[in-house]
């Protein structure tokens, strides 16, 4: 595997591939890769001819007040995983590489401000932007999402259609924990105490899903069993919990880390 | 040349040109094609192996109380200049082909908010937005823009670099007729008399060249010149004269229609 950490260096390595005839595959990462990313990175060895994977904590996405300084880094282990998983290219540029001057053209999202977009305001143009650049940068085939964070999956389907990018978008199934805990980079930061606690965000999204295979149709009685599920675990704070036509949605703070989680409802 | 109004064939098209070793040149037009567009082509056909014309009145980049729907349309005419002039492909796509749902991730231009921008909010969002998916469904190598609209290659070059887009921004000279007065398709609706005042604004930009070159270098003192120039003109209305440290722009309405031009001072 190559690790590269200039952009003009990964478009001369893809382009040539692409030259060469290879499908290319594309796994943006913000790096601390576990076995989500890694689910990711195999499916798209499995599919495409040559697989990058970027690793890249993309400032613009995080707010004044967020864990950009605390975000997990760690590209040595990322190196392992993505190479052991079937990656041909690792990106890991820096910030200066990525934004060497203040972005002044970048991309704006509309209608999302709601669950991420409401706690976390510009969230998603940062991520837009940001996916958009290593789109351009990589021109892949195929891009590979977690499902893990849905809400962001949403935005890149319509990143992708809105801008007509030649991309099509692979979503993944969110990796857990043999307790239901959804894999994440900031699951490190979780002290042992933390960690038993955040399960409860899967226990929320399993007791909305008891509740609605149990016959309860309304939205607002399936979000209060959430919410209450989460009140009951003394470490957690709920942030908000969704309940869509075919999928709910949490996110909840255990100590200092905020996580969030969602499942399919099958009803 | 061949004549295609689906993305996706056109995306086919030159993808298969691309996977042959041709180089794509991009000239995106909102058509009523001109010699200035005549000569993006040329210069296109002359340095690409494949250039793609496309004729979009893009409503994005048009404010409610614009000349949307009465900027010239002639698309039979455009084949034809399009083709003398060594295109390969015209792509001219209906409004909903383009935008088949109202957009909600878009391409937003901030610090643009002078001249153009003041006048038109929203516009250059619209440009940027429209120039972005042409990128995307055309690919090429080599995109061709006009000097006359000068904020607006600005724009383009910075969308390319911010947003990493894989295409060579290329300038190509304004074409002028015989008096200065520089092309634009909107010049078709002037009246007689309105032609012959159009003139102005080449006469004020012409005048603001001749006050730098004269030794004037308080930019106030030149850009009154210019201004005063326009307000000579009875059937003229100055929108906004700039002075940059290496260009001179100005605006105006002329009857109903708006102009814009711009030169580069060399002092």
């Amino acid at each position: 595997m190559r690790v590269l950490d200039r952009g003009e260096q990964l478009r001369k390595e893809l382009d040539a591939a692409r030259a060469a005839g290879r499908r290319v595959g594309l796994v943006p990462t913000m790096g601390a890769l576990h076995e989500g990313h890694a689910s990711l990175i195999r499916r798209s060895a499995a599919e495409c001819d040559l697989t990058a994977v970027t690793v890249f904590v993309n400032p613009l996405q995080f707010g004044p007040s967020e864990d950009f300084a605390t975000y997990p880094r760690d590209l040595e282990a990322d190196v392992e995983v993505a190479g052991t998983a079937g990656a041909g290219v690792l990106f890991a540029p820096s910030a200066e590489e990525m934004y060497p001057q203040r972005p002044t053209v970048t991309v704006t999202v509309a209608g999302e401000d709601v669950m991420e977009g409401a706690a976390r305001p510009g969230h998603f143009d940062g991520v837009a932007t940001v996916v958009a650049k290593l789109f351009n940068l990589a021109g892949p085939c195929r891009a590979y999402f977690g499902e893990k964070d849905w809400q962001q999956l949403r935005v890149v389907r319509r990143l992708a259609a809105d801008l007509s990018f030649p991309v099509e978008v692979v979503a993944c199934p969110t990796v857990r924990e043999d307790d239901g805990l959804a894999l994440s980079s900031r699951n490190v930061r979780l002290s042992e105490e933390e960690r038993r606690a955040a399960t409860v965000l899967y226990r929320a999204l399993s007791a909305g899903v008891a509740a609605r295979l149990a016959g309860e149709r309304d939205p607002q009685t399936v979000r209060r069993i959430m919410a209450d599920t989460v009140a009951g675990e003394p470490l957690a704070a709920l942030d908000y919990a969704e309940v869509l036509p075919d999928r709910l949605l949490v996110a909840a703070r255990v100590g200092r880390v905020r996580l969030i989680d969602n499942t399919r409802v099958r009803v």
